[in-house]
């Protein structure tokens, strides 16, 4: 069940010495692994995948629970195949995704044999005909592994086998064949998933395209070469209507094309070429769209981790005009990849289906030219990178991992919209950023997870303002702000936090977006950290650090 | 003039709190850039090499000054290519070497002009025939630059041009025309040059084979391809002999061969790509011959410094059997460098010439054919790389970026000899670190320039048991060992320091390379650190930790 956690402020500028942050935290004994989450607005729930189980908690502290062991027959199998009986050989709820209003669609590793089946809400209670789940969940639960839903359709980022090294992208529909990646290192070498989702073309979608479903991951290189791996944080794209090609690449992706993500300080030749969360901050207007992804770098422990940021009309460019790369022999034995240089077929390869297309009556990716199709098959590598906004990372934070990463877009009472960056870190420590004028300042730093876990999840919900941290051992649910923490004009302000706000009547720091908050008049708020705006005859501070807020569990109160 | 400067121990777990260390230094005022040393064992001295001044140090603490400014000429044409008067348009010395009984060789970048002169022993003034000194001397006094004399002749790792951008490994005696590198990138890549030294071949070298010059640098790859510029660190190797080629590689080596050197802990997949110093230590047996390098990463920040070691058979086995690489194009406008699998003329190319040779009538570099001439020309590299001892670094330390090394090789009281590793760092902090048994432990951490300035040359002198530590702004010299601040028998052996050693009767801790230790009996020392061999009736430690010691300064006295 949920309970309350107590933490107290300790070492802060800011807060009195005894400062308590009332959050929630939910798990049940015996059960581990918390880490796949789905909130569901409509239904005033989140739903929590954990090992063997399924949750579903509501905002009035109800929690329904329904178990998914692994039978018999598949852990005596998996125990033969040599895998540890208390870990490997249990059922990892690996996709929870809403079908319809009645159902969810819910997959487990199930004993290194991925099974899925339908989760009724009615009973909350699973349909009982499993389906096979090979190439929508992985088989290992310490795999990288990605899915997302996009009008009833699964796509999953994972391995196709036992072993776990034949990587996959692909869609499960349940009136199609599965879609899915040629098994090549061209297409995928190596990868490490660790997002995806599906960007809109809306309704005045340019010349009739289709919507796109971007896969984010980390992959062995194959165009350049080191001394050892050299890894790279890639983008990859297919397209929602694909329906694979008649001759060449059957019952495979016609659309998938890759490119590089770019996270670099240039003049430091220091590279963040591990990509570890994504997040895509879509846009009221499509073009404000922007994709958030946290990264480290392979050369070990560095300790900086980096937040860049990339603007969704650079991504689709390199797509749709960037040059392909392709594989060159060298000497017989060796190979090389080199820009294509030569006549690219028309229709694009790899492109969506489109309006000009349909005038040449190519109507789906069926009728696509073979000639267009085996070209994609050798060249899914897009030489062009996707540079970050600004050509640098939007922040860069030294003895950290982030692991995680959610941001929200709000605007502060100066009409302006901010966007909110939350990091979670392998400590389980949560860091909140905010953008103003093109710099990241860390406004807040709360240690979430009592023991320092890892942060394996973090969902945000604006609804209700709440942030969910998922972890091997339970779940915690924060406020987004603790406005109510400052107790002066001058910090409230000083906090830079665009959810809080002054209210000088009352003498208190409040949250406004706080319904309580919305009748309020004459609050003042700063996001420069102007502390003159104060009402005067307080202490005023001279300077406006960044203050960084660190919290400690002290006790726990049901 | 030489003052004492006294350090005093802080924090240390060892050292009583006021413990003075006795170190002394040299500046003159005015004077700067105390970069260039040079030991004199036979005329007890001590040559420094300033900006525009050159010193003789001797043990009696009698300095002998001599000035070289540069001329109002060349002062003028630097400053008119817009360099500047205050810093780089000065003679800074970088060559001091010692041609025979009367006189040094002497270079200094004079104004971007670089010159050479005979400095006579006898008035210590120059001759005052400054010669050309392009191609032994850099124009830059801030470009790295590396120089080695061996029976007379010099031999200079350094830019050949004003701008830097044409990297030079040269030759240099009155007597022949400058003996060079070809200009290409194959050959030389924006090396950064850290060290030169002769590998003598000795009386019984086999095959009649010739004595060689080592270059140890850091270069941009040209093998590997990478987000921007992946450094390599190298060692190349020319013959002593080696006149050039009669048509092919005219007045150029025929026997300049370069290697990959490998500092790395592949279980981390972590690189330490940059090499910054190197030290050979000569065994009194060639084979025990040992290189040893200090290594950090390109990956900026990282702070992390390792100390590599080479045995010189792999360094000699990769030059005299190592595969080579070669350059093919890909695609027309691409290359990529491969292993050349293709037959390789005879003699080999980049041999030295030997025995077997001179029976087929090639006498020296001029006879050998056009055919291995070329290949050497086409191909410098080879794919072969020289592994550290156990394939591992001998050293990793955080949070410090060593500058410099020099190792020293004493026997301890139980006849072993162990490798004494001393380290400068660029925070003017020297390491002094033992080899026992395979393992490698800091014994000793001192702050040796006040000021926190980079130690810019390190030398060791055995017979004066000192370090001399060259900075921007004066000279150190150290001793070797502390022994005397060891008040305990047990502090005495467990600071596993090789030097000291126990003396029972006296209860002090003494140098055993002291004149008067060596009559002493009954020493004490534990290079493993046991100290229960200490006398009964004592506080015994229970553990071995490592001690690391951290001094600073607080007064100066005459």
């Amino acid at each position: 069940a949920w309970f309350h956690i107590v933490f107290y402020s300790l070492g802060s500028q800011l807060f009195p010495a005894t400062c308590y942050l009332d959050l929630m935290e939910f798990s049940e004994p015996g059960i581990f692994n918390y880490s796949t989450l789905l909130l569901s607005e409509e239904r005033d729930a989140l739903y929590v995948g954990a090992r063997e189980a399924i949750f579903e908690l509501s905002k009035k502290n109800v929690t329904i629970h329904s178990s998914w062991p692994v039978t018999e027959i598949s852990m005596n199998m998996c125990t033969l195949k040599g895998k540890s009986k208390e870990r490997e050989c249990l059922n990892y709820i690996r996709v929870l995704q809403a079908v319809d209003d009645t159902r969810l669609y819910v997959c487990g590793t199930h004993a290194f044999q991925p099974q899925c089946d339908y989760l009724y809400f009615g009973n909350f209670s699973l349909h009982g005909k499993p389906e096979d789940g090979r190439g929508k969940c992985s088989f290992d639960p310490s795999q990288s592994f990605t899915t997302v839903m996009a009008d009833g359709v699964l796509y999953s980022g994972t391995a196709y086998n036992f072993l776990g090294s034949e990587p996959i992208i692909s869609r499960y529909s349940p009136t199609q064949s599965l879609l899915r990646t040629e098994y090549s290192t061209s297409w995928l070498n190596e990868p490490s998933f660790v997002f995806a989702d599906v960007i809109r073309e809306g309704e005045n979608g340019a010349d009739g395209e289709d919507d796109k479903i971007y896969f984010f991951f980390t992959e062995v290189s194959v165009e350049y070469e080191f001394f050892g791996k050299l890894f790279i944080p890639r983008v990859a794209r297919v397209c929602k209507g694909d329906l694979g090609g008649q001759r060449t690449l059957q019952k495979k992706w016609t659309s998938f094309l890759k490119a590089k993500l770019v996270c670099s300080m240039p003049e430091l030749n220091f590279v963040f070429n591990v990509v570890h969360d994504v997040f895509i901050l879509k846009g009221t207007d499509r073009k404000d769209t922007v994709i958030y992804g946290v990264f480290t770098s392979q050369w070990g422990n560095v300790g900086l981790s980096a937040v860049c940021a990339y603007e969704i009309k650079d991504v689709e460019d390199v797509f749709s005009k960037g040059k392909y790369m392709q594989k060159a022999t060298v000497e017989q034995s060796h190979t090389k990849w080199v820009r294509y240089n030569g006549i690219t077929p028309t229709p694009r390869p790899g492109a969506c289906i489109n309006n000009q297309m349909r005038l040449q009556n190519i109507n789906n990716s069926l009728h696509l030219p073979d000639k267009t199709l085996q070209f994609v098959k050798d060249h899914p590598l897009l030489e062009d990178p996707i540079l970050p906004i600004h050509n640098r990372p939007r922040l860069i934070t030294k003895d950290v991992n982030y692991t995680q990463i959610v941001v929200e877009r709000v605007q502060a009472l100066d009409k302006i919209t901010y966007d909110v960056i939350f990091t979670g870190t392998d400590k389980g420590v949560l860091h909140k950023s905010v953008l103003v004028e093109d710099e990241v300042h860390i406004v807040e730093e709360i240690q979430l997870l009592k023991n320092g876990e890892p942060i394996k999840n973090l969902l945000l919900s604006s609804e209700t303002q709440s942030l969910y941290a998922g972890s091997d051992v339970g779940v915690v649910q924060s406020p987004t702000a603790f406005c109510g923490r400052y107790s002066s004009c001058v910090d409230c302000i000083l906090a830079r936090d665009p959810y809080c706000a002054w209210h000088p009547t009352n003498a208190t720091c409040v949250n406004i977006f706080d319904t309580a908050s919305q009748t309020l008049r004459g609050l003042i708020q700063s996001l420069k950290g102007d502390a003159n705006m104060c009402p005067a005859g307080r202490p005023q501070h001279a300077h406006t650090p960044v203050y960084r807020l660190q919290f400690y569990k002290v006790d726990n109160a049901v």
